[in-house]
């Protein structure tokens, strides 16, 4: 019996199509090992579209998204100041808005160092940790306005929502990933000056605590947190936190593990609802767009956490071991292409269970 | 003439007294040599004061401390965890209170780096930037609230304010600054997302630049700025932000740049309607108080803060000297007394102008 996954393919801009192309490459090897196939639909949305058409995306569209498996997703973004984009508009119309309509409230970042890439930390040794980041509330949900806009007496607002129900669902879907793990949970918030918010988050990861015994827990500000990403970043086991701190700690985790060319990202939604959303922490890159020397390894580390989350945990693994022992034997640059195809023969050459 | 200046002194908790004894003994050196007095008036508040008298500060010491022309502070913060202390109390009823009745709406944290000092990263020569964090307004305002507190239907707001009045005054002070250093400055946000605050740092950042031509104006995202901080620190001249962005980044400088027991500021009420107030970025350090091993250059960098702001710059610049040579002379352990009185030492034979 050949299993068969319909996946949404969402190129977007810039360096998207590029690294995408080579996700798909390592994507076929799989199918290929595996006996699994994978329809791919293309969807072209993102900046070009969104001048051409005038139309971000379409409820039309996003419905025939939903019914899909999962997405692949490359990146969005037209290049900075183009008078022809509005701040922002992409990232909430699309990315924002895919992430929250599909309920994807886990953001899944995980973070790895190896010692052939070049980390700007003296030591970055032993580092691997995940952020299970927030991913439908928060500072993120839009919610806010300008008052007087434009005039010397502006009031402008951002609300933060943050829901039991919410925070609850994140915390426990973090706990189960630490107990899978060494069995150590970090909280990150700013509990001592967004003391609304905080107490939320404190008091379920409190509750949450007792059901996950082995796990222990601690807590650090978010400024904290930052000192220790660069300080002592070994430390850290899974990280669980809101929206926007986790967007930030997952750049910097980026940074220090040598480049987000290499972070992968999941946006899951874990009660399977909705499709779940397979992207690259990086941006759409205008500026070496069309080059050919984007690095692909985020958008295929990003294959193997949908494999994951697709219920073919050893095709995920198998990538994993490929992209690590790529990244061991780097030495010099090479094309996007080159990376993707070096990726791929890995992963054909990868013997299961070796 | 004998010039006098009256300071309220707030040694506060942990390490505070150790680090601010220091800080008075550099100052006591400065006093003497530029025939000044500065005629201190200590006031205990802090987490023991709240847990003895259960008042965090009372209306009547905040009116007295007003009356002084500046404040020095070492840190305030209990043992985390201890059942005496609501979480965030001291923080938003003492630091915060003060830095929001006193209007200190520029929070001047500087970054410098030393060869001499242990960076946790590479490469972080040349390193030399200020940030200009807003300290009156954003998502520290505490406005917000817990809708069904404590139950599993609790919906928790955290809003952040911000005013036209209040960026564009902020703003001017960072462009005032570039404009007497290496004229960059870097506005960090998160534009894309939250947009209605986004819009007014933006726009307001867009109508100042054109009265300093000579200013380089750029923008990063917060995330992005993260990364340029381990990737290329050297890059900043002054960052202007907002209140919580600014507490992140800080704290990241400061490790970034041998760690925060270097790390002055000044939160500085430019309109002088109040007394601004000068303080470590550092915490009060619970586990290492009472040992008399706390670093206390941050506490005398703040010192020089104050002196410059007090009008007398040259004995700012003296210890700023005198700081940067004992930084440069630094070898094995030191305890904090030994580090104050060697700043000192030097403070007294440095010849000014020289
Ligand atoms: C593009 C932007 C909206 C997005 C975010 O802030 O979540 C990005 O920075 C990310 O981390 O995926
Ligand atoms: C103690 C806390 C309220 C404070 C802040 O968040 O501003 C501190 O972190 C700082 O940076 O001075």
């Amino acid at each position: 019996m050949t299993r068969s996954f319909s996946l949404a393919v969402i190129p977007g801009d810039g360096i998207g199509p590029e690294v995408v192309a080579e996700a798909t490459r390592v994507l076929d090897e799989v199918a290929r090992i595996h006996d699994v196939t994978f329809e791919q639909t293309p969807y072209v949305l993102g900046a070009e579209h969104y001048i051409e058409t005038g139309e971000v995306i379409s409820d039309a569209t996003l419905a025939e998204i939903r019914g899909h498996d999962a997405i692949l997703l490359g990146a969005i973004g037209g290049k900075p100041g183009d008078p022809r984009l509005p701040a922002g508009l992409l990232e909430r119309n699309l990315l924002l808005r895919l992430r929250f309509e599909l309920d994807h409230y886990v953001n899944l970042r995980p973070t790895k160092t190896y010692p052939q890439v070049d980390s700007p930390l003296r030591d970055a040794d032993g580092v691997d940790f995940v952020v299970v980041r927030e991913g439908t509330e928060g500072p993120y949900v839009g919610n806010g306005g300008r008052l007087r806009a434009d005039t010397p007496h502006e009031v402008a607002t951002e609300v933060s929502l943050n829901t039991a129900f919410g925070v609850e669902r994140v915390v426990r879907d973090a706990f189960t990933r630490a107990q899978a793990r060494r069995k150590k949970l970090t909280l990150v918030h700013k509990t001592n000056v967004l003391v609304h918010a905080g107490a939320v988050w404190s008091r379920i990861v409190d509750a949450v605590a007792p059901e996950f015994p082995e796990v222990a827990v601690d807590y650090l500000h978010v400024d904290a947190a930052t000192i220790f990403l660069v300080t002592d970043p070994a430390r850290f086991d899974v990280i669980v936190t809101d929206n926007l701190f986790g967007d930030i700690l997952t750049d910097l985790a980026g940074a220090i593990s040598g480049g987000i060319g290499l972070a992968a990202s999941g946006n899951i939604n874990p009660d399977r609802t909705a499709p779940s959303m397979f992207e690259p922490v990086h941006g759409s890159a205008p500026d070496i767009a069309g080059q050919g020397i984007a690095d692909p390894t985020a958008a295929i580390g990003s294959v193997a956490l949908m494999l994951d989350h697709l219920g073919l945990p050893e095709a995920a693994a198998q990538i994993d071991r490929a992209v690590a022992a790529d990244i061991t034997a780097r030495s010099g640059r090479r094309t996007t292409k080159e990376v993707g195809e070096a990726i791929a023969a890995r992963v054909a050459g990868d013997v299961p269970g070796e």
